[in-house]
């Protein structure tokens, strides 16, 4: 199943994709894609109810603006340096263990909404990455059974303003967490629609010149590792999102470092898990 | 006024304390202390229809738990080596501008609930810190119009396991997330309440003794500072938590260092802000 949502901003409704691409509005199942919806069996609901229900689904024009695929949730944890040539380009060692930070919330937006570059703001970067939306709370899960705490996949674009982020004393946050810097979509891919997550096609574009291609199979950590390692320090619970890191291509990287300005286009995308593409504005008041 | 919410974990109710101590059931006006209630006049509302219903509201036991005194906020946002005697005694310099880092919210607990220290933690420490709890929605404010959005303070103990923190790769958060590091309480005071929340008394002893005692005037950033400061990187909603920092007396801080061990207890208070008590449990299965 492919969970969407879709509506003005702040008033997005849960809706379905289905395989030919046609999206349908499924707020008549009567519940909206957040903690309670993935903690209490909701996914087997939604496809229980949509078997018998899909028909009288009303259909949702591709015109109409996607938000991300789910409702606000409780912590969004990100892996950082997770691919060895991404931590060279970083000009930083591959980590031993997981480096964990985190993004605030309120940075989440729809997959294909502006990404405004802030006030001040001379090191905009991107960063593609597989996210995972934990369906199931998980507190010292084990590798093996970390993906039983897994709802699903979902396309992340983890933009990253580099000053903020290390030039501006101490933790990565600051860097991590402005507003839209967090496009997450265009849909959630449940669990059983990829059939190896650690083995994912992913790229992002510039201007339409590819800056980013890899494959997840490059991970250092993988997402079972990464969640059972997360869940030795802090709670998942149902709805939580870990971004699994970005690979080698991120404007840092570059000689002589290249950055947002704004008009220039991002797109993005991994296998499985459709794309989404972000026009960068420049910051212009409330 | 002072907000308290209270009985069993994940029942909580909304409530206040009155001057004299006597705590006031106030379900009855429909609202619990979430975002939707901080950002939308909720206060000032609780006031009119306290003023109407104040002798109809059921009272609570003192003996009823204390729940964290507002729903799980979006963030905790927490600022470290806010203090330059506390920076030392961590072997950090002074920062030149705040530091940030987040707390997941899976880690709020009541007041005085049990601090649970972590499977394989030898280094659980405490910090008492004043928090600040957002009142209206704040991006690119200035420091003077800063504490307009504010809607009240709150004593929190910031527990931090620190071989997590400092020891495991990277970013503090993994050493400040764990469940149970979070107690908030025991009541919000309003902002009217506090006069100059960086003129505030605050300590905490562990079993009995006196360990961190000083005051928010040793502030290396005010209140007024840090919400402005943090609002350039991110959009603070109504109802987020930042926790200012902590003085000297941290556990890393002795030599040699001191860290809890199960049946600790450590008291914390600040002045107009009440106290807690939490006891050091053994991490015990699920």
């Amino acid at each position: 199943m492919k969970l969407i949502r879709f509506g003005e901003v702040g008033k997005e409704k849960p809706g379905v994709q289905l395989e030919n691409g046609t999206r349908l509005d499924v707020s008549a199942f009567g519940r909206d894609y957040n903690e309670d919806f993935f903690g209490t069996d909701g996914l087997v609901q939604l496809k229980d109810w949509l078997a018998k229900n899909e028909s009288s689904c009303p259909k949702v024009d591709n015109s109409v603006r996607l938000g991300a695929p789910l409702v606000r949730p409780s912590k969004i944890v990100c892996v950082g340096l997770n691919y060895a040539k991404h931590a060279a380009e970083s000009g930083m060692a591959v980590p031993k263990e997981p480096v964990l930070f985190f993004k605030a919330t309120s940075a989440i937006v729809g997959p294909n909404d502006d990404v405004i570059i802030p006030k001040g703001s001379e090191k905009t970067d991107w960063e593609v990455e597989l996210a995972v939306v934990i369906g199931k709370k998980a507190s010292y899960v084990s590798e093996a059974n970390a993906l039983d705490h897994v709802a699903g996949y979902v396309l992340h674009n983890d933009y990253s303003e580099r000053a903020f982020q290390i030039e501006r004393e101490g933790q990565w946050v600051k860097g991590k967490s402005c507003d839209t810097f967090a496009p997450v979509g265009p849909f959630i891919a449940t669990k059983d629609e990829i059939k190896d997550p650690n083995n994912l096609h992913l790229w992002l574009k510039l201007n339409g010149e590819t800056v980013q291609d890899s494959s997840t199979s490059d991970f250092i950590f993988n997402v079972q590792e990464v969640v059972s390692y997360i869940s030795q320090f802090m709670t998942l619970l149902p709805g939580d999102i870990i971004s699994t890191g970005t690979p080698f291509g991120v404007g840092l990287g570059f000689n002589p470092p290249k950055y947002l300005k704004p008009g220039d286009v991002v797109e993005l995308g991994i296998e499985g898990l459709g794309t989404s593409k972000q026009t960068a504005k420049a910051y212009s008041g409330k």
